[in-house]
């Protein structure tokens, strides 16, 4: 395990993300880090997350699987490189494809662990196969397609 | 076009889902409703929706895509039977899986349209597919497979 979050590399530009970004005041703020080769993330959800009374709604599922993802396809793709995550040049993904399958109703109470492995890694593509548990219990599975940020979406 | 929307028929159970209830203040409420055989709902995202400033998030596409889509499976059941939705028994579904291809970056300013369609429909499983729209322009694509509620995901 290590002690600073994916996404606390993320420079000031890539740091508004609802679902990651550290300077985002009403978002999520998922932070994700290594433990061996798999990525994990913990998350509380709050009351509002709800789809019905007890059980979170499916698009929170979605929003952390898919920024554990990305952030995971980056901290790989800078250890392929046996770099660290502040060093230049920067290495930023975005979603192509994203699919969740939910298995189970995820419990609003509990706290969620998100759990990332690394599938295929090349210099413009990342798979990473995810899950969300709850108590120890396998509540969705996601995998996620990140590709290299294309440079149209850089500021200018 | 119809006048009241899809989840505006959800029973006050199933109107605190973060993404669609009309009853969580704290949510998207999003509103989804008939044009002939598509369903479209309109939703302008906020500021704290970015990804990076001047894109929207994907968790927030995902989330759309999940909640209009289990609104017109649900609508689309009673319309099959030939019924209203403010009719009984109460036909809900939920998200057995999600998939999104995420084609181009979707502006943050711009109103977005998602419109759906039913490609599958059986008594236990509808397939919607769905597309979000900027300014005319394709962002997104999803399919989602929404499957009737289990007995364990109600209040007892």
């Amino acid at each position: 395990m290590t002690d600073k979050a994916f996404q606390e590399y993320y420079p000031e530009e890539f740091s508004h993300c609802y679902g990651c970004g550290r300077l985002n005041a009403n978002g999520l703020q998922l932070k994700s880090y290594w433990d061996g080769d798999e990525s994990y993330a913990l998350f509380q959800p709050e009351q509002k997350h709800m789809a019905i009374p007890g059980f979170v709604y499916g698009g929170l599922i979605a929003s952390l699987i898919d920024c554990h993802s990305t952030g995971t396809a980056a901290a790989a793709s800078y250890r392929e490189q046996g770099r660290t995550m502040d060093t230049e040049p920067g290495i930023r993904f975005v979603t192509a494809s994203l699919q969740v399958d939910y298995l189970a109703p995820t419990p609003l109470e509990a706290q969620l662990e998100i759990r990332g492995i690394v599938t295929e890694l090349t210099q413009k593509k990342v798979i990473v196969e995810a899950k969300v548990m709850a108590d120890g219990k396998v509540c969705a599975k996601g995998r996620v397609v990140a590709v290299r940020l294309p440079e149209s979406m850089r500021k200018k």
